[in-house]
């Protein structure tokens, strides 16, 4: 039997997800969340997308949301998905101010949207406090409290330095000259999934400073590999930017990466990290689910 | 200036694309068709598909189809697409009947929709007479008439045998036990391209004969690669199948493909081939360009 389900297709830095709205629309005739992120991810038989995200009520906070990979698993945050899901909030009045929090799997995050002409062009998340001590980000080694900065590491005879941050989930940061001559691959495939000093994998990014406010960022994911953007990934970049002493606090850094820009500042006063980035609406549409 | 496209998303065998009804709507606010194509086959910050396909009225057939690639460049026709502009021209009304022409940059096609309870369930493209003179195919090699039938190639010091046949577009076929044997790398990479013998490349199909009606399919497709359905190479494989004596003229002999079934008849009497297959809707939408 065939089935018809309304979704938004949107994009921040070009990672893109499904959107059900779950307030203004009834989802309870949709059997499987799981099977239907799969369905509508597939590039050549579905819509195409990097998952399903859902945006449901909430006991908790102004809005929820629930994320499915493409696999069908579910994700516990996405920094570009909580901006589409602000921007999607807002234009549809499921939310009655600019600022708001959104319910995730790994807590409420607060998210602010910026206008032009009505519409939400960029969105604010809080993405909290960055974590720095050793034992929880993880990295193995002496145990305490202190934090990873430019810690040496050697790979086949050559000296590497890192930074080490957790944004929820763990980042090692390296410094590099220039960002076309990272070695993305190299590090990436040896240190990201299976590398005895991060015990639950890592994200291996690489980050070049171009100036006291603007920083290139490359990242090869754990479980992934080379990705486009990654939300906390340049939030990593910009607090060891400002732990290696390269940046300031309190100075918004524009991060560029392959899929766009995002805007990081490291609040002293809260402590908080705030990610600034675009949210796009690429399509409405009806589904039709077999 | 954001401008508000509507569009459907259809398939047939996972080859995908973007349709949109210049009969039914008014397209003249389309500054560039090989521009929006490109934008909106994006996987990331568009909608995702193989191109962009138009549906407008024809003077010299029941409706007209212009096919852009992702890169924008114009195609001469495309046999899934067909069977899609098919279902859509059916379901929407744009044709009174069930069977009609369609005319593309390679001639008219005509098309036979298939119903079930009211919606077009398979489609049959009536694909054209084959070619089968080896200087129109071509393959180089000494002038005349003659067909390519399990022609001897050597290639590593190992033999193998080909026929060879146009449908529009050049195919050599290799018959092999197993389709999983097939050596489609290596002869696919060798002999599509740039190989002498091929003078204007050539789609380099294997076929495993599994019944008098049944055979598997698989092919590396000039300029592309490996790609999951060939509707020409479906007909080419069915054709060179009876060139060589496997199977009958007249016969529906189903071709099972990577993303899917084709049914295929090289009829006596016309001497025209008769594909048909599935075409699917994936979903309707409006797409917002900027």
């Amino acid at each position: 039997m065939e089935q018809k389900i309304s979704f938004t297709k949107m994009h921040g830095l070009g990672n893109c997800y499904i959107y059900l709205d779950g307030i203004t629309r009834d989802l309870s005739s949709i059997e499987s969340f799981p099977a239907l992120s799969h369905q509508v991810s597939d590039p050549y038989k579905g819509i195409g997308s990097d998952g399903l995200i859902l945006i449901l009520p909430s006991k908790k906070a102004d809005v929820r949301m629930r994320i499915f990979n493409k696999d069908g698993s579910e994700a516990m945050n996405c920094g570009n998905g909580l901006r589409c899901v602000a921007k999607y909030a807002y234009e549809h009045q499921l939310v009655d101010s600019r600022q708001f929090a959104i319910e995730t799997l790994s807590g409420n995050k607060q998210a602010t949207v910026h206008l032009r002409e009505g519409s939400v062009e960029e969105v604010t998340v809080d993405m909290g406090e960055p974590i720095l001590e050793r034992a929880q980000i993880p990295v193995a080694g002496p145990l305490g409290g202190q934090p990873v900065i430019r810690e040496q590491l050697t790979v086949d005879g050559e000296d590497y330095a890192f930074t080490a941050v957790s944004m929820g989930n763990p980042h090692a940061l390296f410094f590099v000259d220039a960002i076309a001559e990272a070695p993305i691959h190299k590090l990436g495939a040896l240190l990201a999934d299976t590398y005895p000093l991060f015990p639950n994998g890592v994200n291996v990014g690489f980050v070049e400073k171009l100036s006291d406010h603007e920083v290139n960022y490359r990242v090869w994911e754990r479980g992934s590999g080379i990705t486009q953007a990654c939300g906390t990934g340049a939030c990593a970049s910009v607090v060891a930017s400002i732990l290696e002493k390269r940046v300031a606090k309190d100075v918004p850094v524009t991060v560029h990466l392959e899929g766009g820009d995002l805007t990081i500042e490291w609040q002293s006063e809260s402590n908080h990290v705030l990610m600034t980035g675009e949210a796009k609406t690429i399509c409405d549409g009806v589904y039709f689910q077999r």
